[in-house]
């Protein structure tokens, strides 16, 4: 009989940096030894680390962020040998929940300072700052965000099968190609080479492991062949997650999870992120990148995400038209942008700082759409703010009054602007 | 006693061009004369022709869409004098509901040909194509996508208010400016300048409309400071929209109703496109402008749209690595068409070809969200398709078989291709 | 091709009393003359008087109510003859739309004297009343209930096929037992016996109009063979319905349309009554009794239902402790009607009086739920209300303020208690 | 810092009968000691027996339901003193989360014996029978009930404040007099008077506990003044709930914790059943029961309960005429037990027995609404089920096959029909 408890494929230690734990991981390769075995159809618990490995801390300032080593980061449990999966299968994996670790009630949100990991806005609010969050059950507060409650769509920042070799070849030529072609032109990178300096193969040896140092993909990107870090807030509870499989056993891997995402994530670190533990199932689907035509994953998502009823979210329209008035073409990127910084002027009035609001728009269960993408010359994309996670009325006809809101964490001695003028 | 049928204040004949009708017009400028008188606080009915001015016919061929005429397009009822709306206001719209007319209970989806409107995917389908809807009640279904029915989200496709010469001098040089700047690069229009051919002024005297013709804003794009052509599907019936005001009076046009659309509408004239009739109650928030930041309208959706539960949507994800396999820059407009090419990929396998497939996506109740904004360099967006439109199962565990699904309408004698192999 | 206008089966005149128009009846009986023939698949129109057949006025006054002719009700539109259909199959019927008449854009609800129909809490509001709403688009509004506005989950009361002699005789006998058995404890009727005075049997001649004046069932009751009166809120556009057949054809017939109703429909003309039209299209499942197991009509509801959320519902409990303190025995009849009186002793808070909330209850989209049967001595049920239909805040949390409510319509004169003092 | 681990308020042993658990009591009586103190404001844990204490197991019979003895249930964890809660305040009790404990991944529900317990269909399925359900993150599924898979709406059964001397003379004597009154009639217990045989007062000394024992009354039932076993399957996460307080420190209790529960529970152990883990947080609105007219509680639900959308539950109509073809006059309950016995016709096609099909009935989220209260005779009510709930299509136009669902777990050497032929 099944009265046991569900079986912990990888724990995880809280006290000690992610580089020190073999059951994890910070690059996709092939090679990467498997950390655990499930078969298709039991369901186990996996803990995961939160994306930095234990870097940032429940205080009231942002200089763990202003400072965070972004050489040391997505500590991914795994990869896991599902037994019997071969490459040309689809791995279906079912997120049965997804939880915070009973150790530590709380999670953080962070902006990242514009020259160490940046962000959406980065160009209005180029410094560091940070919001944590205190969890209870479903629900999420911040005393950095105050008068603000809402209930996480949890989920994993990221989750993916490995590449072969010819996949992390592809990936590798493709990204280089970016960087040669538009890198002089950023003053941030555009994309992550290999990178040998705190690479992470879990129990590798240590020639493996320098293969791997050498030859790995990075983790900040979702990629089409395998998912990664896609950060898609859906993906909760119930979700069932069809992937391709490219290596023998699949080398599934998963991490950073987040107790809550508003759509795009815009602060880039920008979910709540936290450490935690994640119930799921597997099963195979034999030949079954062929059969779903799956060059990317697909998913349907569970039955018990947050509904606040349509007529519930505030919503903003955003425009190719940029913050300097300048069109732009069909870029539903301006767009969203655009949304955003309307969504941040008009949440400005109840007392919120744009820092404040940067974080909340990040972090909460906010509503980005593709409205039309045809229109020359303009994209047109919407934010939906969800109403019902303040204590007060944010309506156009509520009474639009300025309360006293705190602020949220800064670097100390912070002394810069916390309001952008646009014009 | 309110026992009186609502008024209408806008009706529209089937039979005649729209450029023949006074009550009509196709420009944006601020000197359309008004087309009637609206108080705050009345509900008025306005009637609107379809998109193109009654160009297309219910019939089983897309030469109507091939040749349709993009001059004469966009005949939007109004404007109307919104009783003591001032510059500096906002104008509340409330949608008390849109409705197909009963003397014509059908609309079209059409994909136009690359060199006459294109679309989003027009680099793969450049074809025309053409889908009949027949609209009974709350449902579509079209003889020319066998085994689907859905319920319309139905909304205006167009909603504004008249732009200040000010405004309209900053969008015609802000446009003339993306013309100037990228135009030479692409084989389409990238903006749409001011034209005299077929302008339709509303009542204007000949002097008048010559002015207007030459000076007033194209309607294809939606535009920040106005809304317009925005193509927000969730507008729906129930919706309040807050729209800055610039002239006295607001001079709110609407038009271009559909039946229902899929976020972004991507083959262009990708609704379900009908004529209609909109119900309206408007009020005014004096200085609402500033009082609410407003530099672009805002909505809140009414509380009725289709819900289908979120376990209902196959979803699929999209990155910016484009069909070339080259990598983009955190691009959510290439992210978004990988996840339609995606989807493409998948329905085909239950018969569909390519067209009805890009024709479907565009005008059923598809969700189109960004995902992730900020991981270098892939911006990841997904496409959400609720399964329960089919009449058969289309999740990865289904059967998955093939159908015969007919066609939808060509050209005359089309010979070309319906799939595309992509990569 | 599919271009007309949707066929109407069925028109009403709104100038003439019910019994004036052989389209429609008010027994229901196996002989009544089928009215029209309607093809399965065919999709149809079907106008209907309101449950009073025009008795009722648009003014502010309840005189109207007190003095209705319950004789003189439930004029239905048919019966139809669906082709094909027999005794033994099962008719499906999809609700692809009910709207109000453009003609008549208002409906009332009513508080039945309780010598004249009464209700479900006529023991503590024995007197007439009413409000009027105004319908417009999905939105109703009352002068009389004021700071409301909901949406309609529009329905119609009445549908069902005819029974087959054997179900007539059988419903007569079922409830003339009933009479037999509890009349002389009642000071109402406890059920209504077959009546000839205005039995209206729609087209039939003198002789067959005798026969089912003197045989037909009353239209009151919903009943588990065919349905008939359920009031069930739900039915609303989209829903599919499966009914067992009788008799040949069917002898579908329908009325009684509601633009919303509360769970229940607790005051009786309780729902927001109106003339209307209904737009279906049927089928028939052959066997479909025996092959469905089809002892009472079963449906599926349609997609559009207005959802509000669930966390936006404030809900009552109620229990089966009877008004004067006594218990009763697992009555779920009791315990609703608790809760009907736990929310009017709260909503009194506002300023409304027990008229008024009692006819919101019985309209407004409220949510009547069975929560426990088994735990003896108390059923439990509870009472949700829509906290989205009040512009202010009717949270316990909220601020609670009495404000001027006016008054819902009594009868000319009026001077009884407006508030009932509960133990 | 709030960095630490919620604090947990009570632990439960699941090794050991609950009397011998001085940390949980199973009466309602003012003077039950507190067990633990709590400040408003503060997140508390609270660890709950299973509603049988441990009595029921984890195997293929079902001679423990059977055998199950009904003076040992209902050991509530508390009671709680709520710091500075005073009679006649509000006490408001926010639900943060309701789990499973790690260390016992699963439930049951129960079908008692007529003779033991009975439920609300006893008369037709008099026997023992039992599923046991695995409790997988947020999914149930039972080896007992094939092809089932559902997400719990997780909630405890009882939450209540302790009674007044006054509130519990008051309870006690109006269910002794309903004893007097119908018991003769009666087979099975109608209400359950005071009890010393197995009473538990919590860490009461023995003359307290014998006065406990003596005066305190059952926790079957739900009442109106406290709430108690209301078995509301709508309580779950997120929702907050108002208690009217009568004793100083409210002495709040809660227990008896459902995975999953139909509105009814009608199978009456019909929940599944668990121990587990409830997270609240409390405050105090002063004066509350005056301020919201609280005579009964009041809640709002939270806003993430499982949504399938409205047209994913197939609805069964029930009315007031019961099995036996008699008419019953404005029944609901008799209503609502007809709904029940349609569902199991139609169920049965798919090969499910009655008791399986019962216990689905009682334990999954089926929705039971009152439709119809007023219409004489008959009262209608409705059960939707969720046809998502199922991996295979039960619609009436699926194919309706019948498949081997094997048997939930009978008594050992059950030799009864498992099929209830109605008329």
């Amino acid at each position: 009989m099944p009265s046991e408890p569900i079986r912990y494929v990888t724990k995880v230690d809280l006290t000690k940096p992610g580089d020190q734990q073999p059951q994890v991981h910070n690059r996709w390769h092939p090679d990467v030894p498997f950390s655990e075995t499930i078969k298709p159809g039991e369901t186990v618990k996996i803990e995961c680390l939160d994306w930095t490995g234990n870097q940032i801390k429940n205080n009231d300032t942002a200089d763990d962020i202003l400072n965070v080593d972004l050489t040391r980061i997505h500590y991914l449990s795994g990869p896991f040998n599902i037994e019997g999966a071969e490459p040309g299968d689809a791995l279906v994996v079912e997120i049965k929940d997804v939880q915070p670790l009973e150790r530590q009630p709380w999670g953080y949100c962070g902006i990242f300072h514009k020259k160490n990991g940046g962000g959406f806005l980065d160009k209005f609010y180029p410094e560091a700052a940070k919001a944590i969050f205190d969890l209870e059950g479903i629900h999420a507060t911040s005393r950095h965000i105050p008068h603000v409650k809402f209930t996480g769509l949890i989920h994993p920042g990221i989750m993916g099968t490995a590449p072969s070799a010819e996949v992390l070849q592809e990936w590798n030529s493709r990204e280089s190609g970016l960087i040669k072609e538009i890198q002089h032109a950023h003053d941030m990178a555009v994309a992550n080479a290999p990178l040998e300096t705190n690479a992470h193969a879990g129990s590798a040896d240590a020639e493996l492991a320098a293969k791997i140092a050498k030859e790995g993909a990075r983790t900040i990107p979702g990629r089409p062949e395998n998912g990664g870090n896609c950060d898609i807030k859906n993906l909760s509870r119930g979700s069932k997650c069809y992937f391709p499989v490219y290596v023998p056993g699949a080398k599934f891997s998963v991490g950073d999870l987040h107790f809550s995402q508003g759509d795009g994530e815009i602060s880039f670190c920008g979910a709540i992120e936290m450490p935690g533990v994640i119930t799921i199932q597997t099963s195979i689907i034999k030949g079954g990148i062929e059969k779903l035509s799956l060059k990317s994953p697909i998913f349907i998502p569970g039955d018990v995400q947050n509904h606040y009823g349509p007529s519930r979210y505030l919503t903003f329209e955003g425009f190719s038209v940029d913050e300097e008035g300048k069109q732009q073409f069909l870029c539903a990127t301006t767009a969203y942008r655009q949304a955003c910084i309307r969504a941040i002027e008009y949440l400005r009035k109840f007392g919120y700082n744009d820092y404040q609001i940067y974080l909340l728009l990040s972090s909460a269960p906010i509503e980005g759409h593709v409205a039309g993408i045809v229109d020359v010359p303009n994209a047109c994309t919407t934010i939906g703010i969800p109403m019902d996670i303040f204590d007060f009325d944010i309506g156009p006809e509520g009474g639009l009054e300025k309360q006293d809101m705190g602020n949220c964490a800064l670097v100390e001695g912070a002394k810069h602007e916390l309001i952008y003028e646009y014009k």
